[in-house]
């Protein structure tokens, strides 16, 4: 068939492949995760962006199927041996986006931690949290709208922050460009910027960062 | 001549008009800030966005004007009669803007105060002026870059605020575009926003808040 | 559970916290108001950007909801203490813009007056009204397409005057875009602009020059 | 040599072509010049967007030169014998573009007036000018910033209109863009646009629109 | 009620009001035509961007009604007594926009002409039709993807030309901006433009300069 | 009819016209099928852009129809005699572009191949082909998201390489500008890049460098 | 030092690099453009987008230099072997980028031929060139403001054709932007673009073309 | 005086402060590194984006600057003992931005190396580091135009990659919105991305990675 799965990955890069299932069909994203458990059944699959009926097909066609909003987890999560990831929203609608990088995360054996609403227009909320900011080896910051939460969190803590702007917000939130171009311009240094909704890339991008620690250790 | 200032706005709008330099020759600015005085001898006039020419010229041609970056105020400040205005910035580079809105505040008889250097990735320099901020009658807040700054302080105040956007920034700030599109999709509500750099604009804006409150005590 | 509304906002900001419904399921948007209702029982709660199947819900939960447009309001609305607001606009395409701006004022203790059906092209429909604009406190003045209309009532006024681009148009409009640019680029001096189809955003702005005048009289 | 200017257009479309000077040397545009007199003796020849070097090597090459801004008209303007164009703007600092709409209409053999310094932030000075601007055949209305001025004139008279978007203005002006899209997004039916700061071709619209008159004389 | 029509606009401009109908009920609509229809029943009333319910209500409403995809007219189209309008079109997927400028030509008592399928990549059809092109008062130019067909046209007559761009296209065509900037930025001098698929102002320009011959015939 | 298909087109152009079929009725686009049939019975007839309700009334109007997404091929392939194509594409989200452009190619009469799942992210996979992308005439690589994949493809080949951006992706591929600019900005010399989505085009650019090819044999 | 010259690419892609002097020094461009020469003494170097001060600097180091704007060719012209290239555009301005084009295809060893002055608003200008436009191999065909000449082009020939935006045109045209659209949107089949002002990649592109042709010699 | 630098933020963040030059006067910025000289005379002060006048400034006032570009460094490196910083770029033209990493990095005391010339179009030269590539902690990876060399790079190892897209281009690259927004859509996951030409972000971000390394061994 057409479909070429990068089964080799793993060994390059040492997470597994995740399948992007927008714009393809339920039965291709069946046939690319199996292809994925074949060759790394230690590791969980992932799917990312997909539609209701894919996954539905997923559920379908494997056991042990975790969805969280359009991510769908194939097989058992690992022990979460590499550190902790705090992931970090302003808002309850910005969730769906802070758990597809909480689910991801997990599936790359890493500990995950949520604060929600905790947007800087109620400053004093976020700053009752500074001391548990600072537990984390890792924060994923996920913010729509004017995506201000990274610059102000960056301030509190010197540790790696990966920043997630969302497409929640209307007008000129211009599908999630205004957190964006935020988040890029950001005045606190040090934060990196991942894709419009991209939980999958932060947690992805955080594996990169505990994996580091892990290998100091060896 | 073809120039026909409105110079009968100060009945009907209680401000007296401004000269907008850009595109002028400097000999209409001269000419258009003379019509000014005459007309309302009173009130000093202003010239907004000069090229150092124009400023020249204003200075040859008149006594006692007032040069604010590319702001010329022609006559002496009136008396600060109408209310305190508190004009906050991110950091020194946003400081030729916070100065417009500064000096057109006190042409227009507003008392002013500058609180800078409070950018948000650094929040317990704000947080130490909270007391303060709350005690002007209203807020003028000016960032560039990200612009995230009104959004915090209208979670600090309940005072009106009008955020200033500025062009100070690079790449993705797209000369300002980045730091508009935040004001304007700020979570903290009741934000209102002007255009990017318009220091003027927003001391006219809040004129028109602080004579709303010189009415009720008549 | 992940919930954490801002319950302590009004006594800061002298406003109660409203709810952003979009990206949030029914059932959060729910509990969200919940917690505001019982922790400010004597002030309406506001939910903005529901959907159809979210308004159900809501009315559903609570007695006494106002629905307008996709805003929805809990609770008796308080006596209109704080002063006028004029909302103003251009057509009826953007009368649902205006209604949002409407009932968040009248739920925020303002009094409201409507004038629909000025558009700039039929001039004089305007100036027949110019003595009862000037009249009102505050102006909000809503516009779709080109966006012009808070240009020429701000020539007419020396009140406060919040701009509302609407989403109203086709083609070039490109979403609201078009009347956004125009407000913010308005030669008349002193007009603000919120974020487009924002009329919550202006009703909470002028609340906050509302209480001002409030507050002198103290 | 590589210049093949298409002199026979007179002859297709009734008017004269132009040298577009931009990205020419001084030398190809007093060539280009001088093939369009000798091809066409009785008409003016005209250049536009010219830069200072070039305006010198043309007033060197021809006598009777007229310069206008960017604008250099070669040879006598004809007598106006095909109807009135009103060039109608909002600023001084439009008048650059508004000569060109000028001068060109009259090398093109129209009677001009102009009518300058009625933004529709004042207007009350607009109005007062209501009779003249319905006396014009033809109306060409020059705007920046917000140029909304071209959406108040067309409701006040039936006459054809011609919008032209000006550069004027500064941050998200974005070089007329704010300008062009309010024309574009005009409700008052019938308005038409070119680009920004073509004076020039408002001029060559005009042109078609009074030869039609002309030839239902004949 | 809301809903303030601007009857006597006729009176100013010389043309029936339309009814812009996106954003409005089907009875909002229908109200509004209605006055229309009563202030001036010697003329058709129009409205534009209908939706299919919207269409129905109409039709359900009045006697008389001609729908051309979005655009409704009620009442008998007058004669054509003005001038010849010439409708152009490059393909079939550009004649919904074609058809709206024919029919509000015809309900504004021009007599219309159609010229379909002359896309500038066949340019032989559009030169054999160049005869008829010339004889039409008034040439409307819609064409969609890249937009080139007034430039051509326009070098073949020295008509009026009113350029429709349309949003006809995918991928960089982006709504129609494409066609739109390629219409702006024409090298055929004297062409005007109208916004993206708006075939109802080009036939109101139209008229605007038909009007011009018809009062010189006074 | 208002229909005028190109029919001559082919003996200009040497390929048969295809019917654009967006924003046509599926009628529209039977009846421009069956007109081109009729100019050019020996050629396959095509028409982009389908709708499933055309496709339906292609499939039901003409026997021997091939269907590949939105494509509809109706008539039989001709001998592949011209040289041949590969079609390279990044990922499985491609595939439907990439059909475009094979179905085109084939009905163009050249030879297709694919190459599929070789992104940039995992190189090697790419360059287990190296051999096998030398042996094709023309290349046409497909990419979606970052689209750096022609970058990387014509560095290791000398042939034509025609670009072609997808609209697969999220957030900030703004529906293919991000590939489509990537393409542009290719620093592999000698890549050119059609419109976003159109494998069409590009076997249309592959038959005018084919046919090159096969005129030197004359 | 850090300078890596990929000077093995053209025997992978048959063509000689070129050095990108945006961004370098002029010492930079001499080290690299000395390091080709040393590589490859039989072919001539290039580089392109040098400032004046690198192009003296490029004059002074080596023999032979032949300049055409901002590209240098160091070394002899190549016999042209390939096949002939002709290069059209539309106006003078668009001269530099013909020029770019023209000589880079010369340094490849391809003939070339210009027609310049045959825009489309004078459309009977290129019919006069039908024959001749034919009597190439592959076309170049460059424009600026509303690029429409490649989209009448290749309606009258069957030959590649590769269209080039230029950044000529003013106000709407935003650096290029309205021509590169236009091209990419073009509803010729067959057209394929490159960047902005791109001359030497159009020719890069002409020689893969042509290389084509040549090896089916072999 | 205005200034107030956040002197504090070394013991909060683990860094120090830096002085964004850009629209300050030289004096204030050799004032506020000064301050930072004060605070931490241990830790090496910068200030980036300066002008040559600001840079000379610095010299002048200052013993031991070392300047790269438009960035200063105050003051002896530090022993480099936090681990090993990878910087990569595509071209001589990307330089620029790479010294901002590589000498931010070296003040944050991190060990640097630098691979230059690896572009993407000559694949092979980046195939030869990849030994070298796996052998950094961190990466940081500069590149222009198409921006597509971070994809590649992070397919060939699993350490954390930092993308800095650059301003080298012309054309579309419109000022590095290209390469970002390749960078943005990678599909190599776990890529994350910092303002264009900000390699004294990427420098940050890396500091934040390798503290990291540096606490786990505490
Ligand atoms: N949401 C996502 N955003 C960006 N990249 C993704 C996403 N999901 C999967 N990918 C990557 O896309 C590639 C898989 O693409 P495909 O082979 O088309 O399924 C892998 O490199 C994934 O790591
Ligand atoms: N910097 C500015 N931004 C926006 N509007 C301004 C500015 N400066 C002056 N104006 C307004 O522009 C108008 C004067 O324009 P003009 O007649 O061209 O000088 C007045 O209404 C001023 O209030
Ligand atoms: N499709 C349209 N495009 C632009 N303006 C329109 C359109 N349809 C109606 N109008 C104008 O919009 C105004 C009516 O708006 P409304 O009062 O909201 O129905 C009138 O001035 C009409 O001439
Ligand atoms: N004007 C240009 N546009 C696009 N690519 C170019 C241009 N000039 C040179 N190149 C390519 O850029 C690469 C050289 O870049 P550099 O090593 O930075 O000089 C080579 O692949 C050239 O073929
Ligand atoms: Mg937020
Ligand atoms: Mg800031
Ligand atoms: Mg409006
Ligand atoms: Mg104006
Ligand atoms: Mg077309
Ligand atoms: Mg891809
Ligand atoms: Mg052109
Ligand atoms: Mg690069």
């Amino acid at each position: 068939g057409e479909l070429k799965i990068d089964v080799d990955r793993p060994r390059r890069t040492g997470a597994a492949e995740a399948v992007f299932a927008a714009g393809k069909t339920p039965d291709q994203v069946v046939r690319a995760l199996t292809e994925l458990r074949n060759a790394h059944p230690e590791l969980p699959a992932l799917a990312t962006r997909c539609e209701p009926a894919c996954l539905e097909a997923v559920k379908a066609a494997f056991d042990g199927v975790t969805v969280a909003e359009t991510l769908a987890v194939v097989g058992d999560f690992p022990e979460p041996s590499l550190g902790t990831v705090g992931v970090v929203c302003a808002g309850t609608s910005d969730l769906p986006v802070a758990h597809e990088a909480l689910y991801t995360s997990r599936a790359l054996a890493m500990e995950t931690h949520l604060i929600a609403d905790v947007g800087v227009a109620g400053i004093h909320r976020l700053l009752a949290q500074e001391e548990r900011l600072r537990s984390f080896s890792v924060l994923v910051v996920v913010a729509g709208m004017e995506g201000a939460l990274p610059s102000v969190v960056a301030g509190l803590t010197d540790r790696p922050l990966i920043a997630v702007p969302t497409s929640v917000g209307y007008g000129a939130s211009f599908g999630g460009l205004s957190a964006l171009l935020t988040m890029l311009n950001s005045c606190a240094p040090g934060i990196t910027t991942v894709n419009i909704d991209n939980g999958f890339g932060a947690a992805q991008a955080a594996l990169r960062m505990l994996r580091l620690t892990d290998q100091t250790k060896d």
